[in-house]
Parts: structure tokens; C-alpha cells; sequence
């Protein structure tokens, strides 16, 4: 593993990394921040995951989440959202290949030999990061921003007992149903709609629902509403019973200033589960 | 007007009314909490509309609003669910008739005559209120629990401009579509459900959204959630991309403590657009 910037950010530092993936078969970078408390100890930890055209740089410069984390003692991860390089596939589409992974493992060409985003984010990335520095895996919550809200909801759904809660802005929340999904699902798991449901929030939520808590925030002048459909989402938790709280923030769109708005909530709501 | 008690109560006064009502032809009784700010001019108000089964008293007793509407300098108004009495039709069901007016003005008999509650509570009462208390008419807010939820629902949607919030605990939500609504909504305004549609919330933001904020709490553990049906005003508040905050309280029942462990956010809420 390098170490490619190491900054001192809220007493705290954030880095960014970069190591050979076994999941990818490429390299792979993401940022790290970590607070003044873990040069005591192993601290709890937030996974954020990005959305379409991200790296891991977006939300670490964008999402002013490290005032927040600093303030609880939490860590944050930003990986990468897909394999790049020369040798990975791509398209020309903002939407798929290269920065849109949406945190599947492909199985179909020329897809798979790269674009294995579930095992990279969800086995690989945190035996890495609790083996090499101070977080807790006994403590992780995740979150993220529209593909990578798709991402936090599928994955505190699908690894249960791992996170303990889950929160997302503006979330892809069905994507079986629309095009920031059907295209993508199409071409990394192939035409059988079978294999697509463990990555569809909405059809997990109506299927198992959810043990820990959540939080969603959708902006109402978000430009892609019509894509995320939130009302999906927000019928299947209130039909599961869980324990959710789902946000409808008037006037906010899909960008960064919505995300950086109600980061302080999304933080505590975690914090309070971390510590619990 | 009769003064039937006066308590002083957070530093104001809770007081329970009694007058002859126009709307209902009988007496109705109701509660009004005045924090002291009222002493020194009108200020804004909060409607809390019952559930089934209540009086004026329950939630004036049971809710533990005044401390927090005290705190805000807001107050409280606490109508009756129904006309009452001897002469006024009623019902074995505690679902139907005395107790159960369900806010809206019968045009069916034996109802009719006496059961003219939405005209009670959004137009004579209100009237009543600011004419004989230091109350604003211009900052009002709506709130309720179960009935009163559904209650407070289609006022705010159905008295366009006169509320500048609206919260609910535990609403019928979808009544024109559950045991909860169904029977009541045919015994007073007869078999034909195009009059229903404008006393069902679900059907209301369908059709019209709302412009003012919504606050929505739901516990998990409600016996009655299957009458109540969260699952569709969610569904129909998302896809109307109103200003909205919808959730579900793990755990929590249908009863006064559930009302009364979130009195203080809803009161917040309300706070924040009575004074913005």
C-alpha cells in the first residue's frame, strides 16, 4: 500500500491510498480520514460511497464531513466507485463503466474481469483498512450519495450484522425499475432480472426489510428524482416497519450543497448508533 | 361562553371552554393552552386534533405539550372529536358517532343534524378563539394523533393558505381505503366516495401536494398500523416532492407515550414556520 497524501484535517488526518486490489486485479485509491482518537485506539468508522463520475475524491473535499467525524471520533472511508486504467473496460456513457460500478460484481464481458465493486468495497477494502490502521470493525455504519446511496442501502441490507445503520442522500432506491439501473444491471449481471433483485434496495427492503436504523434525505428539486424514485423506497420501509426516518428536503437538488446540508444529521444519526 | 377550569400551567394558563355551538347545535367543550407571552399581545397557535374515542381532555392531559408550546410561546387549542349528548346520534362501535366525528359534516341521517365537525373545527372554533383569546389568526399550525391525524391531514390540505405547518402522529392515512375510514366515511357522507376523496390525506397529496412543511410520526410497533397505512401518504408525499419528513419510530405504539415522546419535534417543527 502507498501513501499518497497524508494531510492534517480537523486534528485529525485525512489520507489518500492507493494498493494493489486482488478483487479488481487493478489498483485501486481512497481516502481515509481519521480523527485525533485513533492515535488511541481503534475508532468506529462511516463508509461513504459516491456516486456516477466520483473517485474517491469528491466527497472528501466536497461532502464537509470531516468536521462532523472529528467531532464524534468517527473514521471515514472513501473508495473509489470502479476500476480504471487502460486495460479496464468502459463506455462511453457517463452512466456505465469506468467511475459507474454500482457496487456489483459483474459477471458478464467485458465487465467481470475488472468490475468486482461488491467484493472490492464490502470484503476487501475493510480487512485492508482494519488491518492497517486504527477502526474498529466491530463498529461500521455506511452511507452515500445516489449511486452510492444504491450502494450503502443494498449493502446494509445484503451483509446483515455488519453496519449498525444506514443512511443515504438521494439514493438510486429501485433500480430495477429505472434507467440509472436497468442499463447498468443489464450489462454487468446480464438480461436475467433474477439476479438483479440483491441489488435493488427497494425489492430488498419489501423482501427483508431492515434491522438497524436508517435515514434518507432526497432533495425535492433534485433534477433526477424521476430515476431515484424515493417514493418506491419510502412505501417499502413504511410497509417493512423499520426503524427509518425518510427525509423530503424542499428545494435541495442532487449536488454537493445538498449533501454538505445535512451531513452534520447524517453524522450524529450514525454516531448515535456507533456508540450505542 | 363558560370558563369551566383555569390551571396555571408553564408559567400560562390551560383553560377548558364551553359554548353553544352554530356548527354542531349542541355544546361543545374545548381546551386552550395560553403561554404567558399571550399577556402582552396575540400570539401564534397549534391545533391538536384527537383520535378516536377522546375528549377535549385527553391529550390536554396526557400529551405533555404545554411545557414544550410554553417554551416556544405558542398556544394550544384542544377541540372535542364530536358533538355529545343525549340528543346526538350514536353508535355501540367506538368508531362511530359520539367520539368518532371523524372532521367532516355529515350529510346522512341520523348524523347529519349534529355531526358538522370539519365546519366546527375550521370555521366557527377558530373564529371563537381569535375573537375571545390573544391568538393570531394568521400563524396557525395543525396536529393530531390517529383521527386527529387524518384530522389535521386534509385541513392543511383542504384550507389552502390558512396553516403554516402540518404534523401528524400516527394518521389514518389512506381512509378511504381501510376498516379505519371505510365505514365511517359511508355512515356520514353516504356510498358514493367521490365525497370521500377530499377526506383522505393519501388521495389529497396525490392529487394536489401540499405547500406547507409536513411532519409525519409513525411507530413500528402500532397495533393499528395496518388501518392506518403509513405506507401510502409516504408513498404519495414522496412522488408530490413536498417539503416533508416522514418516520418510523421503532418500537413505539399507538398510545399517548408514543404522541408524547415526540411532542417536543413536532413542536419545534411548528415553531420554526409560526415564527419564520
Amino acid at each position: 500500500m502507498e501513501t499518497l497524501s497524508e494531510n492534517k484535517c480537523f486534528g485529525g488526518t485525512q489520507g489518500v491510498y492507493k494498493h494493489s486490489s486482488e478483487a479488481t486485479k487493478t489498483d485501486m485509491t481512497f481516502g481515509l480520514f481519521l480523527p485525533a482518537e485513533a492515535a488511541d485506539g481503534p475508532v468506529p468508522v462511516l463508509w461513504y460511497l459516491s456516486g456516477l463520475t466520483c473517485t474517491h475524491e469528491n466527497a472528501m473535499v466536497k461532502a464537509g464531513a470531516q468536521g462532523w467525524a472529528a467531532e464524534q471520533g468517527i473514521a471515514l472511508v472513501f473508495p473509489d466507485t470502479s476500476p480504471r486504467g487502460a486495460a479496464v473496460a468502459d463506455d462511453p456513457g457517463y452512466d456505465l463503466g469506468q467511475g459507474a460500478g454500482f457496487y456489483v460484481n459483474a459477471t458478464q464481458d467485458p465487465w467481470a474481469p475488472h468490475f468486482q465493486m461488491w467484493d472490492y468495497v464490502a470484503e476487501e477494502l475493510p480487512r485492508l483498512i482494519t488491518r492497517n490502521f486504527a477502526v474498529d470493525e466491530e463498529r461500521q455504519s455506511i452511507t452515500g450519495h445516489s449511486m452510492g446511496g444504491h450502494g450503502a442501502l443494498t449493502m446494509a441490507m445484503g451483509l446483515k450484522g455488519r453496519f449498525k445503520s444506514v443512511s443515504a442522500f438521494a439514493p438510486i432506491a429501485n433500480p430495477t425499475a429505472g434507467d440509472w439501473g436497468r442499463k447498468q444491471l443489464n450489462a454487468y449481471l446480464g438480461p436475467d432480472e433474477a439476479a438483479w433483485a440483491r441489488h435493488d434496495a427497494t425489492l430488498m427492503m419489501a423482501q427483508n426489510g431492515l434491522d438497524i436504523p436508517l435515514l434518507v434525505d432526497q432533495g425535492t428539486a433534485d433534477d433526477f428524482i424521476d430515476l431515484l424514485m424515493p417514493e418506491a423506497l419510502f412505501a417499502a420501509a413504511a410497509q417493512a416497519r423499520v426503524d427509518g426516518h425518510l427525509r423530503l428536503q424542499k428545494g435541495y437538488d442532487h449536488s454537493y450543497f445538498f449533501v454538505s446540508s445535512f451531513m452534520e444529521d447524517h453524522i450524529g444519526f450514525h454516531a448515535e448508533a456507533l456508540y450505542a
